[in-house]
């Protein structure tokens, strides 16, 4: 199976080549990065020495990249895969986009957080969070892969929303990401003496993250919901932990909070259920696709609070794409994501 | 004015020092440790290298010490302030507890959240937490410096209780502190390759920071209140960052909240207010007694969400200790308090 | 083939349960700990949970785990592999010391830096490090792993040195190490807010990887050498740079240089020369087990500075570990070491 | 006494500003920054709200600012300084430079490492490094203040050039620096995620600080010396360890080099001597102007290595300015340099 890249140059991006490297059906065919056109990964990637050599090309040649592949990831900011997919609607090529621009099965939803006019309302696509829409993600040509901060909310509030144990207008989702999230471009925010050993909130109230995370608990409880949603950068490269509130609906117990968990995601592999009353870390997850969750009851307040922590460049980037390819092709969903965390 | 530092050899403990060193009327007298009686202050404290080459002695001389002091602080786990106000109930000096002994108006609720038997529950004493209980801590003789967490929480939430804007029953804080909070004693969860680059939560509903909010909340609202907190660390070494939610009532608008902080704070030398729509961040406070405050407001959820930094040894301890050391022997509240913050 | 790891619970004995999972051709036998002996790796390990939930057990069995093991890794402090080495001696197993007490073929040099008797002077056993004594490594019952300063700074110097390139009287190695090397036991020098943004040396004149870099430059050289060998610790996790300085032999030009490094390293996969005026990085290596290698030569002075880098987990004792048992069983020397760094 | 500071908005500027703070006779005047000129210092640097509002100007009207000046710090790259002095010359103003355009005796050199033109050359000017050139700093009307490498690798290494204890071909110093060192601008290689957790080299053989070494060397021990300058960069923000080797000459012994050091730094304030067998950390000299300097003497190859701890934003820049300003000035040379680190 040939895979390949638009916008290789990205973290995401190279993250996709790191693991592509170990799936054992897959071969790396092309790689695309604008701003290095004609230079050779390895020096925009000194790590990838001896083991990728190829020579990044442009994205003007996407048709014939994507007829040369069997799948295509995208990782582009939101606006460039509309316009790839246009460019490429004539190749039977699988497209997997790592943007917002395939995320929302209600493109009115995306204009209004994103700004820009959806080109492409009717595609056939899926939301590629495989846990919550496995079907839709096996069939449709178009995986709008999850975002990172609404992959680790929505896989720990999901249950709860599910089974109806929380209140809907309770929701809260306080959550600190690790800042290869912010991607590969230097910023005055991001520079080393400016990150390190600080500790800030951004995007309050405004994160675009927060309609993707309300559409998926309107799907799994089948009424609409709104919630706060704020994200923090902490001095960490990888990981989210999302930090969950609700209040439990009238006579929910912990024991009917437990099961909701165990009976949603029991057969999941890459959700780890560490039970109630543990901590999840970013540690324990560290370059794999794993997703820990632990919950808390408090009785005082009869709130559930529940963490979940990923590594954002994997389960919330590269590895639920290729989790999704997996579906896709009709492999194991677990190829190529076999991982043990590094640690420490 | 003499001061005496008993638990000297903590990072509370070494941070009166650096700060006790720039005041211009304190020398500091004596100093305990239990674990390195009879050693220099420079042997434990390399960096304290010809500047203070006193010699550590132990608590078991705390009588003499008081008697040779103007000002004792306590900077010793909680349980011990109450014996050793009692050893020193002759004496005339000033005590400032950075413990939790004397932080609660009604002692029951001590014994409840730390499992001792409170045996002093008539000391004549004040919570030192200056902005709002100033007249109090210029008299008592005992003065229960106000915690880390409790300090950012609380300075971030009084102006909207005090002012009726919130739903009592919606407040949250999800709090991130600084592992220097958790003190100077290695543990495998503070081993550096434990630590960095993961970010994890703690003490879910059980925190003992959360009656101590509860009890200043209550005062200045006038009601009981009950919340949720939820503290997490991050990879830093100095800093809190409480994110404080609550619904807000019925017909409030952003300039109404604008107008309680303003009301509250403007004259308040240590609480910088960022303003509506900013961030503060751990770094722009590190090392200095600011305590810099931001808040938003969410039209879709009818949410404020209140931002608070502090540093966690200064305003959340050391710095607090010498604020109400000078409310309580008449000096002017900022000195020795008058520095920048140590950036980058 | 089944592996076994006597000191499972340390760095480097989670660090070979990780890489050993990606191994095509290895089980996981037993793992011992006697500080955890009866809990599950992953009660110590939470990263591996629902990935080696085996049972940790006593290394008092060593005979009947050995009996039971095609390779037996010992990831124990000096001292413990020689006494293991005795207990079963009776088994077939080949053994991997990831210690010091086989890593000297004239043991008074061990008895003199390691301040112990060796009571196993005349094992079958190689030096295991491989691009060095591949052949010996192929036959020996008894591999001793080479430390990870050493493998660093060997590689670095060894073509210098056989080519007969620089005065052997002039060698310092300067070098710098992450945290893990120093294991997971907390200490105060190593706990989080000491160890955080502050760099220091320590060992200096006296650090046992000395006389290890020693033996190896003589035996590729031919003659005694006496070496400086500085270490130091960078708040890093993983990696170790070293800094190798020698003067050059009269007439040595940089082509002569660039030759020697050719001619030795050309063919070694886990060798990756950057070349001549380049930078090697620990993050290029993470979670690998290539060596990166660059040198500069000065003109003023007529040295040759070399830089090479790995990460100390890795090449530095478990990659390497791996790889010598590769070669021990007739294996591809890069089987289940095909990893891509994890970057960033 | 009124100061300004020209390119008040990099590390070095704000630094200043920080520590002018706490200098009981300095006010501090002026500020410029072509990039941010007519905002305020608080909106670039956010720590500095409520304590410096002033406005940024532009170094156009630096004349002036010249006029209105006791005391002018110039914190820009090379070059500037001297186009600055030309246009101020006929004001009273004292200078100091903390750019490379005044460090050199021999302008030559200074033209044949920096690669410009001096325009300059017979300024009446002093090498800013206190310690060693005192009496030329008491009077000279520009300083070039010592660059940060320099001063830890000067200090170090002059007593043992002084008293012709060490063989002068041999010296080598192999030094680490904090990433504010680098300056404020992002850069890739200073991104967060590209920073952190990893340690690299840069600047072998070539880095402009080597001859300003030299130049020390050879004026405190009457011979010309070339060395060897390797400097590092390591994941911490401030502080530069310098370790430094030398061969002993025949004959001297250990006591001699603890005499030449006692002998050379008894009376210095800020330098702290821990002795023979001690190890300087960045962390104990943080955010103050302390040098600590320790040595260690291998018997096995006869050589001296010696350890030098900055705070390269201080001692390495900002302090040492105010230090040299003190001495300018005829105030006692600690003023405002009175700081206890801050720890941890």
């Amino acid at each position: 199976m040939k895979a390949s890249i638009v916008g290789a140059s990205g973290y995401a991006g190279e993250e996709l080549i790191r693991l592509l490297h170990a799936h054992p059906f897959v071969e790396v065919a092309h790689l695309t990065s604008e701003r290095h056109t004609g230079e050779r990964v390895s020096k925009i990637y000194p790590h990838l020495k001896n083991i990728y050599e190829n020579e990044l090309v442009s994205m003007e040649d996407v048709r014939r990249i994507a007829e040369d592949s069997d799948v295509l990831f995208i990782a582009l900011p939101h606006g460039h895969a509309m316009k790839i997919v246009q460019e490429v609607s004539a190749c039977s090529v699988r497209i997997i986009d790592l943007g917002a621009d395939y995320r929302f099965a209600d493109t009115a939803i995306y204009e209004q957080w994103y700004h820009v006019a959806h080109t492409d309302p009717s595609a056939d696509r899926a939301y590629g969070l495989a846990e919550l829409y496995r079907e839709h993600v096996r069939t449709a040509r178009i995986i709008g892969n999850a975002g990172c901060y609404t992959t680790a909310s929505i896989l720990a509030l999901a249950p709860l929303v599910k089974a109806h144990l929380v209140q809907l207008d309770s929701i809260l989702v306080d959550a600190v990401s690790g800042v290869s999230g912010a991607g590969r471009s230097p910023k005055e925010s991001t520079h080393y003496p400016e990150f390190y050993d600080s500790f800030t909130a951004y995007g309050a109230v405004s994160h675009r993250h927060t309609p993707e995370i309300e559409q998926a608990l309107a799907d799994v409880g089948g009424t609409p919901v709104t919630i706060n949603f704020t994200p923090h950068l902490a001095p960490i490269s990888r990981g989210i932990l999302a930090t969950c509130y609700a209040m439990l609906c009238e006579g929910v117990t912990a024991e009917d909070v437990d099961a909701a968990y165990e009976k949603m995601y029991a057969d999941e592999y890459f959700i780890r259920l560490l039970g109630r009353g543990a901590y999840p870390a970013t540690k324990y997850v560290r370059g794999t696709n794993y997703c820990d969750i632990a919950w808390h009851i408090d009785p005082r307040t009869h709130r559930v609070i529940v963490f979940s922590a990923i590594d954002n460049l994997v389960k919330g980037a590269a590895g639920q794409a290729i989790q999704n390819m997996n579906i896709a092709f009709g492999l194991d969903e677990r190829m190529g994501l076999d991982l043990v965390p590094m640690y420490p």
